[in-house]
């Protein structure tokens, strides 16, 4: 396209833009228009992509990182032939492929959700990632940031990770367009402060007028031919550009133009140009082949075994087995044995570093490209990159996700590292699965089925280590537990995972001295829960105990009560788990403070079956 | 002290760390080692601290962002006095208060717990910015940080704050050992990747070496004389400092020495100096005067209101009445209604812009300094802040937090922007207290009531319009709940709270008119629950139904469980929540297709009364 085409396809962007927030009666029709001609020259003369094929492994990739602008990427699907006017037009309507913030569950040429701020350029990272090191392919990832949004810690963490693997296939757009939602951006239309922060991290960058088609055109060439770093294209525009009434005006973030008709007259009227989109170079979809046969590590009923050593090692095992496994950590692989999988494959290792954000966000890139990710830290830490697993559901991110020093039972560091919260945190991520495994064999088993899963999995590791209870070859379902204790005299029945079904397991031989037998249900799935079981025990045993190494509120608990919401009779039930604030002792000591250890255990269960319970 | 008793005082503190993790079998001596010298000059020469009275407010404030190094910090406060060497040794054994990480909830002298790294400069930011903006004191903020924690985007979203206020009382010294804790850093030696990248964030940077007295005395001074910008000091150091066997060396991150008493004697063995500490300069708590008397707004019943309107001007009248009360919003003060305090209270008023973590730090830090916080943005986005939060539970910190834009209810937007997983995140936070109303009267009143409490507490509040329930003088007290529908032949109960209180009093009135009497109770206080009530329902109705606008696992439908998870009978329980992925559509339909609504309610309700519960 000439000068003339691109300033013309940039206010057809514009138009199209204003025409669907207007049909939708809501949107962000003046985020999209300071954005329009960045989008325009971006379709026209530098994305390469083959709208038919959006699985096509040379696409060039691009991210929308400011989400909210979507009417600015569906005008820009319009105008390549990949949806039609009608269909613009339903934006924001149920039942719409034209969601309010894109999704890939909707779209194909969605690479990633957005519309949480901040988080496109760190998945852009992961997927730019993946085409240096696993794909070795020559697309090329664009992202197209708001300014607003480099106020987020983790658009800094991506520049940082993007710096340091000299991810030259990366280029940033960012959209000065000086207004945020409520107000002006710190910066406003300071480019250097935006560039200089880049060049900081080892960025190229380019500051432009962004509304000047040529300028953009220069600028594009300039960040695909760099070489050895990212580059960042920093552009000035005028949020609402090109209508009197909205351009850089203040108040008019995510509304329709008060009056579109005349807004369209301004813009020049409503336009058809069709965008003959550069075809991508052709590629090869590249997964390292592994040898296929999957040789879990086997252990032997009784040996002292952590489940965070027999997830290294069984990561290391699948890594071998598949050669789609690709394995992340932030800076602790050493303690959650990430480090196993990284010896045996160093090519398909990346190291995060103390960025968990970075660290999902790479997950779900890579996932996108077909890989599949294992990352791993402390369970505590997940917490920091939560809106990321958040957003990664709302993608149908396939990650594996595990959380490693779980619980009180750590001991001594206290709990600032202590995993308390994250059954809760992960169990209410729509379509998640949440595994807590208590031994070395059932952790391998678990580690390899993960791979298999639809949608966030999460695998909850403990530091300490634990006797082995079942053989090698015993099998585990996801949805499923495992009956440790059982007779057709049972009093009560011991729901546990992890930590404290060895507590209850010394609990209920305890009581079976005693002369009380009792149930022990191993619930290594906490989500799905294994309804039937818990169902059987309820109508056998009349009463429940769960204890667990985890807060009360939505754990193993609360998990536990999915058998029974549906309006069936439910059993008695008590809930044992941490309910004050640790601090420094021995995991032994811990686990007996927050009453969740074999004397604990026992000593509810007497009080319960002799119905002893004082209120 | 000169040149030579500071390198003593270094190498005392040396010793002593050495000391404290050997006699706890753990802890993180090497890690304490390499900023020994920095800690020694500090204390010696710089800290401006009465140990006495940890709450002057002239003392500086000193924060270990490198949490794990608590021996040097335990070693310091033996230096300065406070504690004495018997409970040094005490360190990480139960009940010390010399925890692995520390906090303050154990020892008055520490400002908020770290050990979550990249947390501690945040928050220090946030008391630096009390000082300017709110104590009008003179005192400093010193943050010792690790250099791999840089990595954390916490930190950069914290860089961007302090420059761009210009916290010149704010001195970040940066210990560069070189190694984390399974291996280099990114950056290694190189300090000028540290340094161009906070200059890069408008501060004043210093590189130095780390073992250096004489500069780290320099350094101090010029941090401390820099006006206009904060300082950032950028030390060279080496990990496991002044024994030969640890110096430097790889793969000695977070243990004991191998051989101690060796290695006291490299050192040069056992000291015992004492530091004077400088006194702080006189200082008078000022916290702006109220006018003491409250008068919350008042809204007449069936008007139509939305609650975070009601959560503005409510938030702005607590202003007036009380002069300690400040809001912080990440840049939606617009949506959730902070700008109504913002314009009558500017001066109390802290735009954070789109860094929800460094949101949070910030009302942590300001909570620390004796101010009430108020932080606002959407229920979703303080996902992102989830670490924070946790940690501010472990610090004991008191802090408001409000979600705005709760649930599918939203509308168009789409699941980006529905905070969906907030009550469950929220629930398991020890401590907390999650408040969720349904009219404006009421949110009013709990907005004045959160301000009394302890821990965390969490208000969420809806983005569309409701009708006024209540009269402006009822009183809802924590842990309680209102019967709205009662009589002594309901058939069922219906919890519910927020939106889904109105759609279960229109579904409860439809059943009326069927002849199926059933009470409603509203749960506006989601933790703590009012067991009574809900005993009481269920003795009285055998049956509950829960309705909420949230993910099926730790809402609502799991803070009514608590009520009867100590063994009692428990109801028959079902629980309608959002089980699906939502897209756009209108307010009512996302309510329609979750099944929440009133239909969906009012059909629920009738199977269960006719016990047609199919499974």
């Amino acid at each position: 396209m000439n000068h003339a085409e691109l300033v013309d396809l940039g206010q057809q962007l514009r138009v199209d833009s204003v025409r669907a927030a207007d049909a939708a009666g809501s949107g962000h029709p003046t985020s999209s228009m300071s954005a329009a001609d960045l989008m325009a020259v971006l379709l026209a003369h530098h994305l390469r992509y083959d709208f038919d094929r959006p699985e096509h492994p040379g696409n060039d990739r691009f991210v929308l990182s400011k989400g909210h602008a979507s009417p600015l990427l569906y005008s820009a699907y319009k105008a390549a032939g990949a949806v039609d006017d009608d269909e613009l037009l339903t934006f924001r309507k149920l039942g719409s492929r034209l969601e309010g913030h894109p999704t890939p569950q909707r779209l194909p040429w969605v690479e990633t959700a957005t519309g949480s701020l901040g988080q496109g350029l760190p998945i852009g990272v992961g997927i730019a990632l993946a085409g240096k090191r696993l794909d070795h392919a020559d697309y090329r990832v664009w992202v197209l940031c708001g300014d607003s949004e480099l106020a987020e810690g983790s658009i800094w963490e991506a520049a940082e990770h993007a710096g340091y693997e000299h991810l030259d296939n990366l280029t940033v757009i960012v959209d000065v367009n000086r207004l945020g939602q409520r107000g002006p951006t710190r910066h406003g239309h300071d480019l250097d402060a935006y560039a200089r922060r880049f060049r900081a991290f080892d960025w190229h960058t380019v500051e432009i007028d962004g509304h000047d088609v040529d300028a953009i055109d220069r600028a594009y060439g300039e960040a695909a031919s760099t070489r050895g770093r990212p580059t960042a294209i920093i552009a000035r525009t005028l949020k609402g550009k090109g209508v009197r009434d909205t351009e850089d005006r203040e108040g008019l973030h995510g509304k329709p133009l008060k009056d579109a008709d005349e807004a369209i007259e301004e813009l020049g009227g409503p336009r058809d140009l069709r965008v003959q989109v550069h075809e991508p170079p052709s590629a090869r979809s590249l997964h390292a082949v592994g040898d296929g046969s999957l040789e879990l590590p086997r252990w032997e009923r009784g040996e002292q075994v952590a489940t965070r050593d027999a997830y290294g090692h069984a990561l290391a095992a699948l890594g071998t087995a598949r050669g789609d496994v690709v394995a992340l950590d932030g800076e602790v692989g050493d303690s959650t044995r990430a480090e196993f999988f990284a010896k045996e494959h160093p090519d398909r290792y990346f190291e995060c570093y103390i960025a968990e954000q970075q660290m999902v966000a790479t997950a779900v890139g890579m996932a996108r490209r077909g890989w599949v990710p294992y990352a791993s830290t402390f369970a505590a830490f997940l917490t920091r990159a939560y809106d990321f697993v958040r957003m990664a559901a709302v993608s149908g991110s396939g990650i594996n996700l595990n959380g490693s020093h779980a619980g009180v039972s750590i001991g001594e560091d206290g709990p600032s590292q202590m995993g308390l919260e994250d059954l809760a945190m992960m169990r209410t991520v729509h379509g998640s699965t949440v595994l807590y495994p208590c031994d070395a064999n059932q952790t391998a088993r678990l580690v390899a089925t993960m791979a298999g899963l639809d949608g966030i999995r999460y695998l909850r590791t403990s530091r300490g280590e634990s006797p082995v209870l079942y053989g090698p070859d015993e099998e585990f379902p996801v949805g499923g537990s495992k009956v440790l204790r059982s007779s057709d005299r049972d009093r009560l029945t011991i729901v546990a995972a992890g930590v404290t079904l060895h507590e209850a397991l010394s609990a209920a031989d305890s009581l079976d001295r005693e002369g009380i037998p009792v149930r022990v249900v191993d619930l290594y799935s906490v989500k799905p829960v294994d309804r039937a079981t818990l169902r059987e025990a309820a109508e056998d045993t009349g009463c429940l105990l769960t204890v667990e190494d985890h807060r009360e509120e939505g754990g193993i608990g609360d998990a536990v009560l999915d058998a029974f919401l549906d309006g069936r009779p439910v059993p008695r039930l008590v809930r044992l788990a941490v309910r004050s604030m640790p601090g420094s002792a021995t995991p032994a000591e811990q686990l007996h403070a927050a009453g969740i250890d074999a004397e604990s255990i026992a000593a509810s269960a007497r009080l319960l079956v002799e119905e002893a319970v004082v209120r």
